[in-house]
């Protein structure tokens, strides 16, 4: 879909909502058990398929899986034969993103896709699958691959966790599952996440389904994500924001930065996060 | 990828592993808390990225929200303007898969997407997303859209329940997530899912990237899952495919017929299926 104007209907494309027509008239039924946002948003993104709008203090930055051996030449991920500049275009981008999160006092939330050392929360299916020629545990120039303490496993030095900021360990592809995140952002009020890393469809796309079956809305910021192959990152953005944004929303950096910007006045220079609660490396 | 010869490399498509090395030389380390198939795979099927191999006794056929209002003209999935026809080729195909599974004894479960009548189990986000002209729990011809109990929430006739397969009633796409899916899978020694339904993208994609995550091997029947988008359809099962296999492994149904075949003779016809437990309609 076209980045510079993604509100623009397209009837032909599975981007234009099945949900194309106007607002109901029926009454919305009330839900008493589910989550409700903390207060009312207050910004508004130019997005994909409609306007995403959120406030500060129910956003969460979700930074996902920027780590060394996936992004860096020489890492697991080129050894594997991938092209890692795919990747790298996100990390200038995605620096600028979280520093005007950073100064305007959004919560910030790293995750690494690892194991812990003697790979006992490792599933044998994902360490048997494709009959690598390397596998998780083994050894390599980045230390071993995919442990938790290792060089290759931690986040990229651009993108490093500050004191306060969450960094969720998971075994798998989703934030959610066997991790704390879901209770990381019940407990700070969070109810919507501005998701960016790697790869767009494997990680970033497994978590914003875990958070949209739970009741999050996402927005996934289109230049800050990457994936190895082009094709799987043009449609995984598309069937984020499909039929009507069934699983989120899709916007560039630069749209989201724009409606950051009208907030940030919010926040004192220099005073501390409000989420200065986590050690950075271990939470998760 | 080519359905009629899927274990072809194809170097330069995604698809082609990253892992198409020789086996690895290092051995692998041992996993004791992750779950272990519970026999030897006896059956293989041809497959992307490389044979699926599966037991009569570690596997599931899973039927993914073969819902009349997803896949029946007049609809709710129609009445948003969708091609249900996209997604009804999957039924005779299916039709034939699910009684070649019941024969060979193999657990058959269901899964319907749709919320209680006071939709308390409904997230506010999924009630408002896309600003529908009809929403979830609305009056339709159907009854009350996505509604346990209504006509349109319930399984197409031509792929009903029979006594002793669980049905999952899930509140989000994922059939994992606030079910008892993964406990039903458990007790039962699962391992292994033969996945089929719809859509592609949306509830197929999460419910196997669950699955992937928690150590199953998903086998995705490429003709037996459907999407209202075409282009979705095919990167769809590019994606399960892709490096290695990140997600699992696509066939189409002849191949996994063509396995099952082989091990049909273990079960004895007209014989209780081994897992005539759960109501059909109670689970979840």
């Amino acid at each position: 879909m076209p980045e510079t104007d993604p509100t623009a209907p397209e009837p032909s494309s599975p981007s234009a909502p099945a949900f194309s027509s106007p607002p109901p008239s029926a009454p919305v039924p009330s839900s008493p058990s589910a989550p409700v946002p903390s207060s009312a948003p207050s910004a508004s993104v130019a997005a994909a398929p409609y306007p995403f709008e959120f406030s500060l203090d129910d956003t969460a930055l979700v930074i996902i899986d920027m780590q060394r051996d996936f992004v860096e030449p020489g890492g697991f991920g080129e050894s594997l034969g991938n092209d890692v500049d795919q990747l790298r275009t996100v990390i200038p981008v995605l620096a600028e993103v979280l520093e005007k999160c950073r100064s305007a006092g959004l919560l910030v939330i790293h995750t690494r896709e690892g194991h812990l050392p003697d790979l006992s929360d490792c599933p044998p299916s994902k360490l048997a699958r494709g009959n690598p020629s390397q596998r998780i545990g083994d050894p390599s120039p980045n230390g071993r691959i995919l442990i938790r303490g290792e060089k290759g496993h931690d986040i990229v030095p651009e993108l490093y966790p500050i004191d306060g900021e969450p960094v969720i360990d998971k075994p798998g592809k989703g934030a959610f599952y066997a991790t704390d995140f879901g209770s990381i952002l019940a407990e700070r009020g969070i109810r919507r996440l501005v998701v960016t890393g790697v790869t767009t469809e494997v990680c970033v796309h497994t978590t914003v389904r875990e958070a949209n079956d739970r009741g999050f809305e996402c927005l996934v910021l289109s230049d800050c994500v990457g994936s190895y192959f082009p094709e799987f990152q043009r449609v995984g953005l598309e069937m984020i924001a499909a039929q009507g944004g069934i699983f989120g929303w899709t916007a560039p950096a630069s749209a989201f930065l724009s409606a950051l910007a009208g907030q940030a006045h919010t926040h004192v220079p220099g005073q501390q996060p409000l989420t200065a609660l986590a050690d950075p490396v271990r939470a998760g």
